[in-house]
């Protein structure tokens, strides 16, 4: 299980892509994001644009620990984006930490090639607002519990990979 | 041509100007700062004040590619930086995607030792306003557009370059 | 004298524990924080909560140089962190620089395996209020000081380091 994490349009998408299409299709998108206002219906049609044929789409802004377990053996998969899934929950308001440790229980086994896209949030100044601060937070503690079990992690600037681990 | 990137009071420019001072004088530096309040006209005279004797001056806040154009043949070069030049042009309602073309086709082509400083403004919450959104995302396409045609990337941290190309 | 450099949760604090603790007990622990918030009392708490015995705690939320000059010789030193110290400093409207200047004399002569925590909060949008862009600019300056000085810079990403000095 390889992690790419970075941040705003540093390329995390579109690498990913690169390297699980490096095995052969079919291969399974596992989208998370939700069209709740125009500029996030754009993002999402830019992205789908950008797949070529061989993509087949799941869609799971909550359940996608059993996204994930629905996946057969061995097909090379690619979950965009851990961070829009949590922020999905924190707005629902789940319970992050259990939702987590789930998700980290089935990215902890894979089952094939997979490649798992994050962002890098904490790099800023501390926010104003205490829902963004709890936000980073959970998204940092994601992060890090997602690298601890990934084989590799790369970290991406201008849509170039440099080797965390 | 050579790209390096950071955050703010990541030692860019400076670690950008000991590259280019390597080479023999003279050497061109070419501004994209406008000084539109105070605080920008200080940070422009604490740039300029630490440059050395050797350098002329352009200042291009909106024809960047014209005055790089205007730069002779073997002539180390600085660029300080695409990321206020990119909001110049946002600011000014101007075509953006298509000046990040021209600018990328002109800095693909190099004809000297030429270093190009940019912002990594991608790495913190996502931003409230639509508008700082719609920035972060035209500067990080920029950052990928230019780091593509670079031979060298670097990432600054506390004044310390991390290769990444 | 290693500085960790990194973002919120990245990690910086639990790694620059284990590296003190491969040196034999006891160590010390400078904590900068105050806990002027509910927020920030659970996070001081969280922290200590996860150092093991062995460990001696002394607060300096503003002379830092003082107690890191009263930790005796070959005792390993963790100092977390110096971005809230600085953020003290400014709040309470010091000369920031003098008194990043007098830090940074300190710390270039470590006497023992000195680890430094430092937060990395350059690498988002500009802010928009005029402290915050200060303080960013202060912080940015501060690790530049501090790693100019550090035998060892790492850069933390979700709980992994980066070695960039």
């Amino acid at each position: 299980m390889t992690l790419l994490l970075g941040g705003a349009r540093s390329g995390k998408s579109a690498h990913a892509e690169q390297l699980a299409t490096v095995f052969p299709a079919p291969w399974t998108y596992i989208a998370t994001a939700q069209a709740y206002d125009d500029e996030m219906a754009e993002r999402i049609a830019l992205h789908r644009g950008r797949r070529v044929e061989g993509w087949e789409t799941l869609d799971a802004p909550l359940d996608l620990a059993g996204a994930i377990e629905s996946v057969p053996d061995g097909r090379p998969l690619l979950v965009d984006c851990l961070t829009l899934w949590l922020s999905n929950h924190l707005l629902a308001e789940h319970d992050v930490e259990r939702e987590s440790e789930r998700l980290a229980q089935v990215l902890g086994k894979p089952r094939g090639p997979w490649f798992v896209v994050a962002n890098e949030v904490g790099l800023g100044i501390v926010p104003d607002n205490a829902l963004a601060r709890r936000f980073r937070d959970a998204a940092g503690r994601l992060n890090q519990k997602i690298a601890a079990r990934a084989t590799h992690v790369l970290f991406m600037v201008a849509g170039l990979p440099m080797q965390v681990k």
